[in-house]
Formats: C-alpha cells, sequence, structure tokens
C-alpha cells in the first residue's frame, strides 16, 4: 500500500514519486498553499498541495483535517531553503502530493489532541478510557516501543550469548499463597473446584530446572490481588530466569552482563562491573533500608553505645529496652533546614511521625564548632562525647545532625525516610547518575506480628546460607537483590533443593506437615529423584521500562493499565455476568443486588 | 561450577582436564571399571573410573546410581580404538575421572526409565503426574527445545525482517464471547463483577492499530472453556498478529516469507512460493472441507447435473430436496475395498453415518470397463451417463466410486472423512511431503441451527469483501487460512474498519445496537477517531510444534499440559479453595457438599 514509511524520507529520495499511509497529524493553509504533516509510527513529513503545483490533489486537500487516515502518493522535493527544518529528521524535504485517497475521515471531536507538537496534560482518566488515542501520542509510542527493545535486548542476550531456552508455564494453575491474595478461576468441568492465576511461575520454573531444561526463561505475565497501593497492577510482567548448577556468584556475573547489555543497548549507557555489593545487614546499618539509594551520601551513624548511660532518657531508655541511637547526618542541613520544619507540625515531623518515630532530636553544628540544641541533650552530652559525635558522623560546620532513637526498626524507617526526603529537598540527587548495586545475605525470616509466626522475607523457596543451618530461624538466605537508584528491580535466590531442608524451611514458617505436603507435596518429591543445584532471579518488567522512560508510573509503559482500583476504563472490565455464565460454572454472587 | 556441557567435548579436548554437572544416565560395572554416562540438556558423555587409573574416585564410584546428580573433574581421554562409538557425538573421547561430587542422591524408585536408551511407552497419565521426570527424556526435551527454536525464528522475522513490535495485552479483561465460553474471574475490589481471560487479544490488536503502532505481534496466551474435545487445552499460545495498511495480498506474502523461514530454520526444509490458493467454495467443491490435504489426489466430483432426473431415488430425491450428489474416486479401490466395509456394518459405513449419511452408494469400475453396483443403480444408469461417470470422475479399471447424495454439508462431510480414512488406509499419504496452502474467501456467516441465527465464521470483526457488500448475509469475507497437510495452522483477515459496516454486521449476526454497544462500544467509538485499514493472522503454535515435532498430541509440545478433564495431574489444579477465599471474592460455591 506504500512505498515507504514517513520518517523514512531524506534529501537521498528527492525526485522520487513516493507513496506514504499515515494521520495527518497537523493541516495548515498558507493562504492557498496546504501543507499537511502525515505521521505514522516512524515519524512526520510535510506534504504540500497547492493549485498550480498540484491541481489534482488541491481539492481533496482542502477537505482534510487532523488525524484523517490518508494515503497519499506525491513527489519527494527539496524545501526552500528558508523552510528547513533542521529539528525534524525529515526536514530537508517536502513532498508534493498528486493524490490524496482517503482513508478513513474522523467523525468526532477529539478528546484531547494527539499530535506531535502538543505537550499539555491530558486527564488519566480520560487517557484511559480513550487509550488507543493516547498512544497515539509520541511519548507513548515510544514509551512503548522502548519496552520492545528492552525485551529483545533481554531475550537476545540470554538466547544468544547465556543458551537461556523460553519455555511457557501454565497460567491456570493451583493456589499457592505466597504472601498475596491470588486470583481465582472457577472451574466448569471440575465443579466446585478452582484454578488460581500464578504469582509467579517460581515452581515450575524449578520443576524444569529437576528437567534438566538447565536454563530457563520467560517474560511472565504474573498476577496478585493486592490490596490498592500506587503503581501496583492486578496483572504485571517480570522477567523470569532459573538455571542449574550454578553458584551466587556465578549468576550475579550472569546477570550483570545481561543488566549491562540492557543499558548498553537501549540507552547506550556503559555501567562499570562489577556492581557494588552491601550485605543485607550493612545495608539496613549504613543506610536503614535493603534497597539505598546510593546516589548520594548521608549514611547512618549509630551512636547507640555513645549515648547508652546519657542521662537523656529518650536516647539511653531506647538502648536500655533493646533499641538504638542512629544519626542522619545533613550537610549544610543548618541553614537549609529550619527547626519548624523538625518540631511537631513540621514536614519532616509528620514524615518521621508516619514511619512510627515519636519525636526528632537533632543537633546543629555552629560555625564554630559548638552545637545547638534542646537543653536535655547539650546538659547530657560531655565534651568527650561531643567530640566523639562530631567525629563519628563527619559532621561540619553548618551540618545538621537528626536523630533516631527506638527499636531497631522504627528507627532505620523513619532516618531511611528523612534521608530520602531531604536529599529530595536539598537537590542533592544527580539525577543523570545511575546506582546499580546488589544486596545480598537476605534474612531468612522476619517476623509476622499479625499472624505470630515467622514468614519468609523472599519466599520458602529460598536456600538458606550452609553455615547458618543449624540455627535456621537466624539464618542468612542465599538471597540477592538487584537496587537501582533506590528501587527493587530484581530479586532472586539460590533455591532449597532437598528435600529434608524444605521440610523444615517450612516447619519454621509455621506450616504442618500435612498443610505443606497438600500444597508442595509435589515439589518434595521431586526432590527426592535427582534435583540439581540451581537458583534464579525475577525483574520487574513495567518497573525498569519505567525507568529507562524516565516515567514515574507503571501506566505510562503498559499498553492498556489498569486504574488503582483495578479496572480497564478502556473496555470496562471488570463488568457483570449473565448468571446463566454463572451458574454454569457453579458459583454463585453473594452481593446483594441494590435497592432501586 | 562446570566448564563444559557434557555433551560439547571432543577429541580436540583430549588432554584437558574439565569439570562436569549432569545425571547418571547409565551405570555400567565392567569388573573392576566403571563406566557412568553423564547427561545434561547437551548430552551425554562416558565416564571412566576403576582403582589403577582413577584411584580418587573409584569408591565414590562404586556408590552411584542411575539419576544421581553429579559434579565430576577428571581428563578427558582418547577412547580405545576398539570402544568409539560413531553413533554419540562425544564418542570419540571419555573422562578418566578424578574427583566425583554427589550433588543429590535419588532417593526413590523411578516410577519410570528416563535414561536415553528407553524408549519403550509410558502411561501418559504417569508423565503428566511426573511431568519434571518425563521431561528429562531425551525426545521430551527436544520437543521443547523446538518449541524454543520455532519461537525464536518467528521472534527473529518478525522483528529484524518485517519491523513488527512486541506489545502485551491484558489477561484480566472484559468477558465478550467469541463462539467459546470464557473463564471467568471474579473481582474482590468491584464486588459482583468479572474479568475474563482472553480468548484472543483481538480488540486489543486492533486498537493498537487505532493507535498507530503500525505492526503488532505477541506470543499471546489465550483460553477458551471449550466442551473436552481430543488435542485441545483450556489455555493455549497463539502468535498473534495485526498490521496497518496493507493489502490481503501483502498479508499473505508476508506470512508466507514467514512460515519459510521458520521451516528454514528449524527443519532446513525449503517450501516453494507462492502458496497454493484455493477459495473456500472450490476447497469445499473438490475436497468437501476448507482444510484440504493436498498430499494427494481423490478429489470430489459433482455429477448433481447427470443424475438429477434418475430413477434411482436417492440421487435424485437429494436434488430436488436441494442437495447434490458427488462422487469420491478411489484409484484401485475395487480390490483394496470390500463391500463388507462399505455395506452396513463396515467401518466406512459407519465413518460416512457418524458424518450424518443414511448409506453409502458405491460403483465398482471392473477390468473391461464394466461397472458393478446394485440394481437400483445399474438400471437407471444409460450407457452415455455411465461414460460421462467414468470420464467426469477419470474412473479406470479397478477403481471404487463412492457416492455422497443429500444435502450439501452433509455430503461435503462425508466424503471429506471417508477421503481422509481411505488415503491413510491404502498408504497413500507421502509422510515426507509438505504441503501448504491458503483458503480464502470465506463466507461471512453461517447458519446456526441451535440458535436459529447467523454467526460469523471467523468473527465479527472480519471485514466483508467489498463487492458483496450489498449482499451482506451471503457475502465473501476477506479471510484467508493457512492449511498444514489438511489442518488449519493459522487464520486471519481483514478487519471492519468502519462503524457503519461494524453496526450492519453485528445486525446481521443478530446483536441488538444495545448489545452491540454495551459489549463493543468501545471499539466502534475508536472506528471514528481515524482508524487505518487493518488486518492480521493468528498462528496456533502448539499444533504448529507438534507438526514440526512429527508428534501426535499438542500435549507432548507444551511443557505443563492439563488433561482433557482440564487437570494438572502435577500440582492437582484445580482444587478446592478456603471458603474464606471465596467469600472474600463476594461468591459462594452452588456445589452441593457430598454426603458421608
Amino acid at each position: 500500500m506504500r512505498t515507504y514509511y514517513c520518517g523514512q524520507l531524506r534529501s537521498e529520495h528527492i525526485g522520487e514519486t513516493v507513496t506514504l499511509c499515515g494521520w495527518v497529524d497537523r493541516r495548515r493553509d498558507h493562504g492557498g498553499v496546504i501543507f499537511l504533516d502525515l505521521r505514522d509510527r516512524s515519524g512526520v513529513v510535510q506534504i504540500v498541495s497547492d493549485p498550480q503545483r498540484t491541481p489534482t490533489s488541491y481539492k481533496d486537500a482542502e477537505t482534510i483535517r487532523g488525524e484523517y487516515v490518508l494515503r497519499i502518493t506525491g513527489r519527494v522535493s527539496q524545501r526552500p531553503s528558508d523552510s528547513l527544518n533542521p529539528n525534524l529528521p525529515t526536514g530537508e524535504i517536502e513532498v508534493y502530493v498528486d493524490h490524496i485517497e482517503l482513508l478513513n475521515p474522523v467523525h468526532k471531536l477529539m478528546p484531547f489532541p494527539v499530535s506531535s507538537g502538543h505537550t499539555e496534560t491530558v486527564r488519566e482518566e480520560l487517557r484511559l478510557k480513550y487509550r488507543y488515542l493516547d498512544l497515539r501520542r509520541e511519548r507513548m509510542s515510544r514509551n512503548l516501543q522502548l519496552r520492545h527493545q528492552v525485551v529483545k535486548a533481554m531475550r537476545r542476550f540470554l538466547e544468544d550469548e547465556c543458551g537461556f531456552i523460553e519455555i511457557e508455564t501454565p497460567m491456570l494453575t493451583r493456589s499457592t499463597p505466597e504472601g498475596a491474595r491470588d486470583y481465582l478461576v472457577p472451574s466448569r468441568v471440575n465443579a466446585g473446584e478452582w484454578y488460581a492465576l500464578p504469582q509467579s511461575p517460581q515452581l515450575f520454573k524449578q520443576l524444569l530446572m529437576v528437567s534438566g531444561l538447565d536454563r530457563y526463561y520467560q517474560l511472565a505475565r504474573c498476577f496478585r490481588d493486592e490490596d490498592l497501593r500506587a503503581d501496583r497492577q492486578p496483572e504485571f510482567t517480570q522477567l523470569d530466569m532459573e538455571m542449574s548448577f550454578m553458584s551466587q556468584e556465578e549468576i550475579l556475573e550472569l546477570n550483570e552482563s545481561l543488566v549491562c547489555h540492557i543499558f548498553k543497548t537501549v540507552k547506550d549507557i556503559d555501567i562499570p562491573r562489577p556492581f557494588p555489593r552491601l550485605t543485607y545487614a550493612e545495608s539496613m546499618s549504613r543506610y536503614g533500608t535493603d534497597r539505598p539509594d546510593t546516589r548520594y551520601g548521608m549514611e547512618l551513624v549509630d551512636v547507640s553505645d555513645l549515648v547508652k548511660d546519657s542521662g537523656f532518657k529518650v536516647f539511653s531508655g531506647a538502648i536500655s529496652a533493646g533499641g538504638i541511637v542512629k544519626v542522619l547526618p545533613i550537610p549544610g542541613g543548618n541553614n537549609a533546614i529550619s527547626n519548624v520544619r523538625i518540631k511537631p507540625g513540621g514536614d519532616l515531623f509528620k514524615e518521621a511521625a508516619e514511619a512510627g518515630a515519636k519525636g526528632l532530636a537533632y543537633i546543629r553544628v555552629k560555625d564554630n564548632g559548638e552545637i545547638d540544641t534542646i537543653g536535655a541533650i547539650k546538659d547530657n552530652l560531655s565534651p568527650e562525647q561531643k567530640q566523639e559525635l562530631l567525629s563519628r558522623t563527619g559532621a561540619q560546620s553548618g551540618d545538621l545532625l537528626l536523630f533516631g532513637a527506638g527499636d531497631t526498626a522504627t528507627v532505620n524507617k523513619t532516618l531511611d525516610r528523612l534521608r530520602q526526603s531531604v536529599a529530595r529537598l536539598l537537590g542533592v540527587i544527580e539525577e543523570s547518575k545511575l546506582n546499580l548495586l546488589w544486596v545480598t545475605d537476605f534474612p531468612m525470616f522476619e517476623w509476622n506480628a499479625d499472624e505470630k509466626r515467622l514468614e519468609a522475607i523472599h519466599h520458602p523457596f529460598t536456600a538458606p546460607n550452609p553455615e547458618d543451618i543449624d540455627d535456621l530461624k537466624n539464618a542468612r538466605a542465599q538471597a540477592y537483590d538487584l537496587v537501582y537508584n533506590g528501587l527493587e528491580i530484581g530479586g532472586g535466590s539460590l533455591r532449597i533443593y532437598q528435600r529434608e531442608v524444605q521440610e523444615r524451611v517450612f516447619e519454621a514458617i509455621g506450616l504442618s506437615p500435612e498443610e505443606a505436603n497438600n500444597k508442595f507435596g509435589f515439589l518434595m518429591e521431586a526432590f527426592e529423584y535427582g534435583t540439581p543445584p540451581h537458583g534464579g532471579i525475577a525483574y520487574g518488567l513495567d518497573r525498569l521500562v519505567m525507568l529507562l522512560a524516565s516515567e514515574e508510573s507503571i501506566r505510562d509503559v503498559i499498553a492498556f493499565p489498569k486504574t488503582q482500583q483495578a479496572r480497564c476504563l478502556l473496555t470496562g472490565a471488570p463488568a457483570p455476568i449473565d448468571p446463566i455464565q454463572l451458574k454454569e460454572l457453579h458459583v454463585a454472587s453473594t452481593v446483594k443486588p441494590k435497592q432501586a
């Protein structure tokens, strides 16, 4: 139907007769000369019609409007020197159009402009309802093309450089809760029984390793019926990998190569290797989080030993209750951050309170090295203690020290949040910087206070560190997360491959042998037929592409996302269902019909 | 963990010390010398241990059994000339093992043998229950690797040669029945409402064309809750494509290139182009089916005009009732097929009866050109008619003619089935032959006698042939199927892209404007904002790989398939669900608990 894409034409095509298809991005009538910018996936080209040079098309050109779909035939010409457009790849040429075929007009007023020139913000609800128009916009088209490039780079690297095989795993599978709620599907053929949509292909990929397929990958659609949080989707995509006979070190190295390949291919960025590595313990100590943003400093400093006998009971009391006292040092914070912000009612105070802190103690370091703080702190700090505090936190004149005191988890959470807020506030984050690092040696378990039981931090198939096997409840896991500018983009582990270890882990998380056998019996049995050591990783594709596209929401890198209410505004899903359909599925809705 | 895969070692590695990982495929103890065949995904290599040459490993080697998982280190050596194995890629070498590390033993008796030597048939239920062991078998591992190669060839051709972009479409979407039952998913957040799993990404891919993304593809998981038929799966995978601004001819050409590329890459087979094309009308006339197997002849011949006034009422009655009489000529059938098989109780009679035929008239062509048949036919056939019959069917001495008489659909169905059965029976199918052809110009609609309405043959988004637009109910569609040795492997169409045409098609299939608007309003609205002409195709991946792998069931090319009862014998899905989970989803089971 066409001889070129619009965006392909260059001065080398001058003199050629070409046929193009696309949308009218813009139409301008310059007193007798009509300019049509014709747009397709590849870009925009200028089409010209006037009564003298293109008498056969002029009448048609007069009737054309924005977003009409055209097929045109014309001659590629050099633009006059005063109308070259260096900002447009096709800006040296224009096409004198001999024939315009109107393939489809526009019958309605566009709900929002989509042409390349428009950059104004459109309400997201409107964008999602008319997603097919939203995706016409340059930004969104570029995002989807970027997503494709990322996936392509992943596949080719894994296939060509590492011998991975793509294998599909089932979508209609068994409910095996892994922390989040399952989406369930009633079976018509097997009355009263249900499938679950997978939260991840975890068990299947491990079974593929038992099969000897050695290296598996899949761009896997996963489902979690989570409570509605910002920037989660009911369905999401992960790059899912599993490999046999590899040490943790080998897996990390392979994945660094993969990630470097993606950045190089898609963004032409070279990332230095090896990526820095932090143990979980170190990361928590220095940053208060297991996904630290290391583009800036302000590392936390533990001063518990220094203040454990302090007369300031907020400090000494926290420590005697088994907690800690840590400091967030803020270079230049003395001038930049007022007391109003730190004290009750202030934004930083509020931030700390939301993290569970009861107050926010501070020390201001003055020009002469003197300190400024509340009397209760000042009066309880000997000159030696003061000196040690300044030296240990590296505090200079003009700095501000913020204190967290209490149980370890709350202190870390508080100071992590403050560290991030303050960094944004002070503008110390170099946006162009790109920090990737591994966090390793996660604990196997954490305490779930609601359910009063230990819970696997990654999942219960994660292998414990062999050194810690005799104290499983406090063991480190052979687990690793990849962190990108403070966001987790991938996570994985070596897996358990021995029945007795798996049984002990199930026991540790409070799964009775009967439950364990009912849910995971097939996996434990598989371990008895010659299972190789294996491990894997999964990357959140939506988030990775979002970061690469410099977008702030994963909805902007998904073709047809759902709202935070898990709705598709385009198709209207979910929707009520004909009761006959439900009857066939042996289920009934328990929702009472609304009163009229 | 290893320096090579087992199957990689060749004589060029002789002298090297290597580390290998894998499973013990076979263990032989030749009086003091122990041979272990070590297997991984790449193949098998022979490991040797004896007390003299490998004293450090011999004690360990004695304890090793089949399917144990090992990591071994040893020296690659030339095999003695009398024990070279030309059938094995690694057959020139063996590895003298210095160190054996037992990574994981086998604790239980294997439910069936998996080693390379074993080819015996294992019950499918057992294979599916222990699928992770079944996939260790060479045949299954090869099938999954072939599937990967096919998908890889598809992706790369579409991306590199044709500019297609891979885009993911939602799995949780809206129920829009397209012929089969939907799988439904209750929404927890939106009480009383349901998602449906997609039967195909049809609407989304069309909307991507409205977006201007131009060329889309996806390896799409699709779901149909169909009644249980042989070789269908509740979930299946299709290569799904859609493209804008292309004529049917351009789409067929692009797809021929794609298919040729797949066969060349995966099987090194050159398929001649262009593929033959048959219209639906021609295909039905000559073969009685829209997916003819053209590896052999025996084309059907319409003789209605010849027998319409026959005194044999089975013939003339069928025609006066609006039906037809057709002949299936069987070369050499006179000797090969006895009357017992054709008459009531015979296998061919039964085949015909299952297709709806009431009887099976025949004519045997004798050596002298005389015919042998029942009196009622013979007596009502003039010498001229007889001559014309023989000439028109090309019947020679020794042939058998089978007649179908009745309504057109039944006659075609009967003779199509007989043609296939007889071809298998007579062994006239060249198994090595590979016939691909397009069937085009399908009708838009067929009559659904159960629902007493017209029904779209492909789907209601298929564009009618513009020549037939004024008689839509009898119109030909711009639809095409790709047929491979008598099986449909792909099908597609140009799509409707104008609201008024779409409305007329919905009307034709009996969808009221309200229903149409409720279900497809968003699509019809999209057509009003500048929708390009577009079309697409989808290939059934499972079936295509099955054919390429020379398997007879799609279950043999799916990693974790379900049974015909839609069950996963490995995980036990579907399964009963905790009522608390159902309560959260606002649904209840209507299945009564079984009495104790």
